[in-house]
């Protein structure tokens, strides 16, 4: 009976699988709370970041789209159709006891994570951007503050049981609500024994009035943020299909793309881009900086990437993903740290960006190592301000120049025409002095009759 | 008195720095051989990598013209007008004693050096190929050879004191042999004091019968060979100068690439290339092989780069590339790698590369540590072996798909549709399991006031 | 039935658990090999090392005794009571099929692996020298041998689930056999819940005709080998509770070790231990010199660890340990090491070292990236030739000398009195060049304000 | 002419070889100030990691006594017969112009920074210390506080040209003063070739009216500071040769340290040590702390070190080093981290903590990369608060157990014997997803014919 159970805050999507969920779980007697994207308003998330970030006006206005949706008017009826006694745009306060369903929105603020990636140069296996990793830990604290509002005991997802999400979603439900308890229904055996395929789904959606949109499926899964959008599974599958060409909805094809380059310049404080400014226009609201991107990005058809990727469970996968902004700010930002930071801090540092990388990839974002990583890469970012000046073209993005007010790098110096900061003979001692250890090694090779 | 202090091997270009500098030496009371490449012939060298490569005759064959240029009539014209006694293609055997000047060819055979970089997904600071690094190692072997069979006490090269190559030069010969002793004038204040500008070049020139073709001077520095060629100095001394289209000798401007795409295909075994299939011909000759991606990389614009540097002695420095065989392969083998290596093996082998990456770009080639990480490294290649496909159009290559004998992936695992290899339960312990001590953690944050 | 649901080989100490184990796979249905240590003879083991290893007869000889335990007269009669048809001292041949019990013995040989972790320095987190990690794969390793011999589709071990060794074996277990089942009786509710303490096992045994001696239970729980004794849980599970005297059963209490010190000199041939002189004796073969080391170390109460570790699964727990030997062996071969290692490589090195280690304690031996950082660990013992000269005294050991015929180090450079080899005034190059990007961050800090 | 050609400050000791140097410095015609310890007063040196220590004035009171000495009336005495006009404990304000020689004292407040030490478990190459890598730049930084403060344009100081010293102090001149000229008088040909042994020195000491004790030479050389006694060079050059007993300072031989065990608590707030209580009192303070653990380690003869070091510049080098305090502060520090660090966070700070000890042992003090490395140190150590029970005894010291109020780890979960904090089934799933990379690593080797 709907509600012995317990209550269960299930991330909703208004799809067929987590409809299918949505029903079954009232089917086994919990109540259930559907935690969607709010479409309004904005919720003020702590920055991982403040310390260093003395705008937070500035940072604080991307959102990222995630794969949990906001409610419309379609997934209200559906939620109704299943058993909802009600479902609507309420806030918090207005949530009404004792009925099965209840609908909650997750909080919409996703901003700090898009750019923290940046500020890392965080990537996986020299390719992969990390769009879905960073958007679970959001999604998956917005739906546990639902949770604890309305005082659930379970928090339930549509995750496979193969895949990084289930684990992103979960490892940070249980960090930030160690009692919590998880349903994860593709898990389960009485689930999946019972829904083996999408006609068990279909005939289910039938039985219990779900409503269902007559798409075609696919031949590939989708996952689509403001980030970037993801594609894999079905004929992805084998790593030598190519991807067909109206599968990449977020780049148009380089083939495609207009003939004419754009030069953009782009403007970073402290690692973050803080204004873009094309021939055309000038922005500096974050949210509409990284939107720009994206359009730009697109229409030039910059961030496709293909990769084999080694998920965390040991299973590898074939995923697509095109990021344009991401790849566009990954290019600006990585040219600007050539010019301001040390080069021993960059190599340090870069060693820190991939196990950061690493951690976000496997679900540890809400972790103590991430959390021990960040004061360091933090620091790294503080001078590193400047503009970086970029071509798009045809799928790829160049940078054309770059300058900043910090003063690392010196023509002077740097000139092989001027000896006036420089004694050139001081070099001799640098490669006498460390040659040491090379001469000891070139007699021993000699001694053993090895040659170079 | 020439010879009267000795006999130094000269790496030589017969340009105007090093016809100056062989002219100065002469000048100084030594005897000069001189060090060029050699044109016909082959000279084996040791592969490191030997033990791992049951192919020799396939890899031997790669070629790189370096920045020693062959001996050209132009070249033995000059050293004749400089003071040479004779100056031809001699064999070792046949160098004359007791002249002041004579020429020797260095080595030809640089082949596994690019393959290598290959192999190691080599690359500095995320963007550089190590085009010139790799280079320097090998030509100071040559030289040194040389030396050797000439019984040079000296070695001498034309090499600025701000830069990276005097140290990859000195430390490959002090490696070599440890009792060498180097000439390296641009460091010396007698010589650099002396010669202050390219008049005082000119005007020495001119006074020692030194013969200068009249070329206008470059507004900036060019280093070629097979791998790559590279610009900087002069006018890219400004971080934000965009380079003139018409210093890219490697690359077509993307902008005038085809409108058409070209799909290729690139089998690799162990780690290395060995057959480039394109729509019109086949090679499977590792220096054709080479030679064909630059072809292929150069008409399509692929493989520039643009970027501020650290080097070694701890300056910034503005570099351009264009290396159009690297970026494709480079592309390639990683792309074959996220199909067949083991992802932990993968993670822990990219910190070796860059590692090494660090050590060939500053000059550790030969050197004990750079050995040390030879065999784990040249480990992991044993079954990097399939075909990746590929596109290039217009400035950038793009992987369609890649395939192997190697049975690592399985698409039946990876589906997400079957679960026949799987048990998807088992997930959740994986889960509980990892999570025990993230949810100490929550609890450590919850009872210390902090919000995730 | 016995035997109907196949057959499966249990880890068989002849103890409470794994007897009741045996009954109780008996009672499943299930026929039982019994995997126990041989006592006599030897089975060769290809050496993970045998590349680096021209003296095999030399490191073939020792023989970790490890917690399977050698067929007793005891066990068999114990097995027998309990159920077995026969249990004898049998070879492979001699094993009967069709009966529910038979017996069979591990082979003896665990020879590489404790020689192994002091090649590579093995430590974990700072302090336990890895004595039980080490012997896992080995003894699974001849399980797995034992259960491929005798046909069986199952194996079994008397592991507790929160443990590391249940991991340990199990890995090994599935890496080298992937179709293996695993019966983990501590880990399935029908067992654990069952038998929930030592009284219901007790109360089993009875029923079961089970003979028990009824020694008193310890009030912590003990595992012994070659390598170290272990101790750990009950009354150590206060990690300020002082572990109690009489439970080191390997060193005596430093304070009455004897008052006199004893000096000896352990031989080292690439990294391996080869001979150890003490006063009264010289021992060459491997087998005698770590079991001379182990007494020499227990009598002067050397090796005592107390530590509170991590373990894999994420729980922390408090390990005490003796391991007189290794500790002996570690200390000297990281004196020696400092001798003839070059600086880079060792610094290199350790960084492998600690993830080798990590994947040893994590039950990783067998695994591909071990078997990746293999090789390069190897190669930097080739030169790890020479002798330590040690004292041992009330606790601890002490290194007075070492030697060794490599010539890394050399008196001459690196007496302050001699400049012959050495010209100091290079050293002003050294430090200037060095300089350079510090000067950059003094100016970068004195602009900003900010003070040293 | 004396002062013609600027003012230099020299790190002053009054003993033959500064004393040797000011006369000569003076000879060259400069103008000299004498740079050393001040004995009383305290200058507050702005902490690097106040960010975390709240108790600022707990902290504030460690007072390194390093190798630059207090101002002595021996020393004052000296350097008026070698010239000066006035030597006395003048305050800053008081040091007057126009004379050849002015004396100045360096800070006192050395307390950072071998708490940095012990909060990073900072050690170099497995043994050693640190501990006079950690004196030089707060020595060097005081001399440029005198130099900056009585307008010297150099700074001079007494250190070989082959050791690490002179690189310690030089990297932290430049980096403080980039515009600071160094004068370096064994690195120069003309003070070295004059002065090539101990008999040139005495002989201009007699020209020039220094007075000499006539002490006998010491077979090593010695440098002793609060932190520990190190020794070097003479007959311990041989690294097979066992020092001397009477060599040790600070340490009594462990042969004839009482027959009674000692046994202490320390207790750590924030990784730092703030507390020490033994049988017979309570020390807080940390100058005295730090005081009272040398004491009670000289008394235990705990603390020896005897190594083969690898020096920056690329010889090795034997160094011995007596650092009682240091060694039971380090075992302490790390006992009590098993307990309250996460697993994960230790392991990836040991490798900053590894990198942190060897850019200090370079001489990185005052480094962008060091600067870069602290914050996540720091961070590390916010909860490492508890408290460790030692026992000292013969030699070394051992830990009997720890507390802390931090509940990372927990009896009830560590237990083997409860079950109620976890479920030990869960545990098959996470080896079973573990070992899904394994298997597919058998399977190959199985295919290839390899065997495990």
């Amino acid at each position: 009976m709907a509600g012995s159970k317990g209550k269960v805050c299930l991330a909703y999507s208004g799809g067929l699988d987590t409809s299918t969920i949505l029903a079954w779980l009232l089917e086994q007697g919990y109540s259930v709370v559907l935690g969607c994207r709010r479409e309004e308003g904005s919720v003020a998330i702590p920055s991982p970041t403040l310390a260093i970030d003395e705008d937070e006006t500035q940072r604080s206005r991307i959102n990222f789209g995630i794969a949990v949706s906001p409610l419309t008017k379609y997934m209200r009826h559906t939620a109704l159709q299943i058993g909802a006694e009600k479902a609507s745009r309420v806030r918090r306060g207005a949530l009404l006891e004792g009925r099965p369903v209840r609908t909650y929105y997750s909080p919409r603020s996703r901003r700090q994570f898009p750019r923290l990636t940046v500020q890392q140069n965080a990537i996986y296996e020299d390719q992969y951007l990390l769009g879905t990793s960073l958007a679970r830990p959001i999604i998956a604290r917005g739906q546990m503050k639902a949770a604890a509002a309305t005082g659930c005991q379970f928090v339930s997802h549509g995750c496979t049981g193969k895949g990084n999400d289930q684990i992103r979603f979960e490892f940070a439900f249980y960090t930030i609500n160690p009692e919590i308890k998880v349903i994860a229904p593709w898990r389960d055996p009485t689930f999946y024994n019972r829904f083996q395929g999408r006609n068990d789904l279909l005939d289910y959606a039938a039985e219990k009035g779900i409503p269902v949109t007559s798409t075609k499926a696919k031949p590939y899964s989708m996952d689509d943020n403001f980030a970037h959008c993801s594609y894999e599974a079905g004929m992805l599958e084998d790593p030598n299909v190519t991807p067909p060409e109206d599968m990449w909805t977020r780049t148009v094809s380089p083939l495609k793309a207009p003939d004419t380059p754009l030069d953009i310049t782009i403007h970073f404080s402290k690692g973050l881009p803080v204004k873009v400014v094309t021939p055309s226009k000038t922005v500096t609201d974050s949210v509409e900086l990284f939107g720009l991107l994206n359009d730009l990005g697109k229409e030039h058809g910059v961030g496709r990437v293909d990769i084999v990727e080694n998920r965390f469970i040991g299973l590898k996968s074939r995923g697509c993903y095109d990021s344009p902004g991401m790849t566009i700010l990954r290019l600006a930002h990585i040219s600007l740290e050539g010019l301001v930071l040390d080069g021993r801090v960059r190599a340090l540092r870069d060693n820190l960006s991939k196990q950061w990388s690493e951690l976000l990839y496997n679900g540890y974002y809400f972790s103590p190592e991430r959390e021990f990583l960040q004061p360091s890469l933090d620091h790294a970012q503080l001078r590193v301000n400047g503009e970086v000046r970029l071509r798009l073209y045809k799928g790829h993005a160049y940078c054309l120049g770059r300058t900043s007010p910090e003063k690392l790098y010196s023509e002077e110096d740097a000139s092989m025409d001027s000896l006036t900061t420089f004694d050139p003979s001081e070099t001799s001692g640098f490669v006498t002095i460390n040659a040491i250890r090379l001469k000891k090694y070139g007699l021993q090779k000699a001694e053993a009759g090895e040659k170079f």
